[in-house]
């Protein structure tokens, strides 16, 4: 039987399906006699739970960052809580119940308490206590729970979706790639396939009801499909399949150190977005000539206040002198929009993607936005620092921006702070005024970034998050080629530069296109890099800038991805 | 003292100050001895709360259309609820308690109740009672609403906002322009003051603080200011100025049926926005040459299933009817977004203006869509019918609206039906891919018609009914200057024409551009098309073609508004 999916992270994993199921924990009142017993079976429930949180906190240190491992000390945390254990144990006590039905009742009045506060902090605990809620009961119950993290032998994960707690617990040893009922090449578990280089199939609807606990499966993370009890052959083809793709890996490999060259001969650049200083080996391990896009957003998130100056500093520091001579564009904060920060209290919106975010934000809280570019000015003695700023819409938002910057150099100068005098000082575009208007714009920065996720979807029209609409997602339409071209056309006839931080810069099917309509840097998950190295090797930046001419022009997206296709084969 | 606002409709009101304040309803519990005389009088508050909707609902008829009306037969029956008193006597009979105090906890808990349905049509229904809950509750307790239908001197009225039943009550004999402390130029109740014809001020943030009740007020809807207790010299002024507004509006009053000729003799086309056959009138009133929008989901709002074909058929054969030999441009359903349908039931969604809406689910619910085509199909025997499709993102979209309106067509001509083979077949360019492909659609339309509202919050990424990003609603900004102008050229080359029915087509500022950048159509509120008439017949088309050369290449919008500026002086 063949299931479609959306390909999410390449690769081909031939080994048994694993299905990670939601356990059923039904818990039913009952009364008893010993209430010393059911006690200590709650606080032995209360030992097993911590135990096994904690072997999944050491797993996860070895595949995630220290901030990602850092959500299960919190579960730890939550699971020991002294009002959580007394008020479970005074009810055992004072109703004479069983320590499930308890336990079960005080956490559920926990968890609609919190979820009922208008705070995303206070939410976020609700999802906390809800993860090791089903934990305990599934210790009191004796039931087992499918757990990622005791798998000991070669499968391939099936699930509805993979929550960050489940990846965090995938052992690339045994788990070797995973198929999703839902998703897209955007959604978490996508990126997190990605980044751990395991294959992945996303969006195929029905998987989990396809197929059984041990079916044999082939996931092709190449192209999107996974065969359940494939024949001989198929085993045997799909074996050669991943065969040809560890030997083209391997050539990919080669290319680490080279400068990424057309095969006429013009250079450009291949940069990696991250997130975290952590990921800086990431992209050096993978040739990145650049960092194109570090989301400081992180910086801010998942703690209960504003990052000092200090703080931010000693980010920006780290990747700046990790990278030694090669360039690092930061992006300045970009918080709203999907991205919340509790302790900011900004009002509910009805439309966040189209509201009060990014710089319209920093331009409003100057305070906030000065504290980061102050960071980010003592930094750039580290390193040679770019600076750009999210969602720009009108020039004079830049210029705000830029003045702010200016007023925080000059002041550190006069402070006797070392400040670089070669920060290059330049902007997202991802909104499509800014593209419409990039020649005036190109007349006052020093690059373009252009951010593809956003400008799609408000070129588009259309939330890219949501299901109903994602089909306009449409990153090939003719339209959204033409925005590009004019950004880099602009940019070029001020002698700047253009380059890409959305997902499209990394795509196989782009990128032919892109280097056609002559972008300069192309930023991406370390991990397309090489593949992306290869893949411009062997296209001549002349015959691309014919086929992009020709893309151009056409009348829709399926035109175009033929037209790419046929110069593919 | 001088306040500034927003102007929101044309006009200059020299009158005393009435404010209207929510009334302060304070409710206390008390023990009461005689039951029954304590039913007596809530049901004598009942009587004079439906004796004061009826006066009420009365004067709205006069100055509004009887869907607007009939909003208060809604209240009366509410305040009529059988369930609404019974539990009100039976709460004052078994707890002895007064009346205020009983209705004031019943009313609560229905709104309560209704207000945490997740369903439009229950929390309108809450909406309703709070309406009432505060009329019923006045009478009560003897307190004196600021009730607008009271008013009997001429006032201008200075509140927080408007709402809808607040403008209902209006009676222009007395209620000489209103002043608001929030809203833009497209909130609602900026929308309702011109099509009352009576100047209004809105968006001052203090106005309702800086006035007291009886002070003497200018209201300068011309140019958005008020001044308080105005000295005898600016009295005398404000005369002026408003008999020489009066003088123009007579002048205005004399092309009520010429053509629209711009001084060097190019026609243009001036049609109106209209949402109910019932607004013909008032277009034919003002010398409209066409109807340039016809949003038909008023056809479908305020019930509670859809509107059969026949319903649909009648509406728009008495649109296209009372045009005669003048075009109708028909909108197909545009729902979704900010306009809900309780019985289509719709997920809600993270970004509506950026999701299922309009088109996008017209294509996916085809029964849906095929009866309003068929209603339009039928009707179009009866005048001059252009059908144009609202959010169109891609030439597919396109393509699959305008095959199902072709396969109606042959259908119904199957049946012996009379359709018109006149049809023209355009679409609404408000998403930045169809006006950066315009040239591609072009070939396949008979028409565009730009709606602006939408096409410059895409295009700015900026919801234009969130205050805190509102000031990126920049209709003047180059880039949607650049946009529009590609539409018009593509059309143009294509043989077709190009129309507009934001609310940027109606405003002065915008119009010498559009004239200059080659619009054909302009369609806006009824009442702006004699001054529009006015101003294009006195700007040169060739000029203002080269006023609009220049705004294209200018880098913000305050540089476009200070260029269009130096050429009205």
């Amino acid at each position: 039987m063949n299931i479609k999916g959306i390909a999410a992270s390449n690769g081909i994993a031939i080994a048994k399906a694993f299905k990670l199921i939601e356990p059923e924990l039904t818990v039913v009142k009952s009364t008893i006699a010993d209430v010393e017993a059911e006690i200590n079976l709650y606080k032995e429930a209360l030992v097993k739970t911590t135990e096994e949180l904690q072997k999944i906190k050491v797993k996860a240190a070895q595949n995630l960052s220290e901030e990602e491992a850092a959500v299960f000390d919190a579960h730890i945390n939550m699971a020991n809580d002294p009002e959580l254990l007394s008020q479970t144990t005074d009810k055992i006590k004072a109703e004479s119940v069983n320590a499930s039905y308890a336990f079960d009742e005080v956490s559920t009045m926990f968890i609609t308490m919190f979820e009922s506060m208008d705070n995303e902090y206070f939410r976020e605990r609700a999802a906390d206590i809800k993860d090791i809620k089903k934990r305990i009961l599934a210790h009191l119950l004796g039931v087992k729970v499918n757990d990622p993290s005791t798998i000991d032998e070669q499968v391939v994960i099936i699930a509805e979706d993979l929550t960050p707690s489940d990846t965090a617990q995938l052992d690339r040893n045994f788990v070797k790639g995973f198929a999703t009922n839902i998703g897209g090449r955007t959604s978490h578990s996508a990126i997190m396939a990605r980044s751990l280089e395991i294959p992945a199939v996303v969006g195929t609807k029905t998987i989990l009801e396809d197929v059984k606990d041990g079916d044999m499966i082939i996931l092709d993370g190449l192209e999107g499909n996974v065969i359940i009890n494939p024949s001989a052959d198929q085993v045997s083809h799909y074996e050669e399949v991943a065969k040809a793709y560890e030997a083209q890996k391997a050539e990919w490999a080669k290319l680490k150190n080279e400068k990424t060259v057309s095969k006429d001969g013009q250079h450009v650049e291949l940069a990696a977005n991250i997130g975290t200083p952590n990921d800086v080996e990431g992209v050096l391990g993978n040739g990145g000539e650049a960092v194109g896009l570090y989301r400081t957003e992180f910086l801010y998130m998942g703690r209960d206040n504003f990052p000092t100056e200090e703080e931010q500093f000693e980010a920006y520091k780290a990747v700046l002198e990790a990278m030694g001579e090669k360039p690092v564009v930061v992006r300045t904060l970009d918080i709203g929009g999907d991205k919340e920060l509790p302790y900011l209290h900004l009002p509910k919106e009805m439309n966040p993607f189209l509201g009060y975010r990014a710089v319209r934000l920093c331009l409003d809280d100057t305070d906030l936005f000065r504290t980061q570019l102050r960071a980010l000015l003592r930094a750039s003695a580290y390193g040679k620092l770019r600076i750009m700023f999210p969602m720009i819409a009108t020039l004079n938002e830049f210029r705000a921006a830029k003045a702010l910057l200016l007023e925080e150099k000059a002041k550190l100068v006069s402070e006797g702070v070392t400040v670089s005098d070669e920060i290059e000082v330049g902007m997202m575009v991802e909104i499509p005024s800014a593209a419409v208007l990039a020649d005036q714009f190109a007349k006052e920065v020093d690059f373009f970034s252009i951010g593809t996720n956003d400008l799609i979807q408000y070129t588009m029209a259309a939330d890219r998050m949501n299901e109903k609409v994602s089909y306009l997602y449409q990153p090939y339409n003719p339209s959204i080629l033409r925005l590009v071209k004019m950004v880099i056309d602009a940019a070029h006839k001020e002698g700047k530069w253009t380059g890409m931080c959305g997902e499209m810069a990394g795509d196989q099917t782009a990128i032919p296109l892109l280097l056609g309509l002559g972008l300069d840097e192309f930023s991406m998950s370390a991990t397309s890099i090489l593949p992306a190295r290869s893949l411009i090797s062997k296209l001549s930046k002349a015959e691309m800038a014919e086929l992009a001419a020709e893309a151009l022009n056409k009348s829709t997206v399926e035109e175009v991805i033929e037209l790419v296709e046929n110069i593919q084969k």
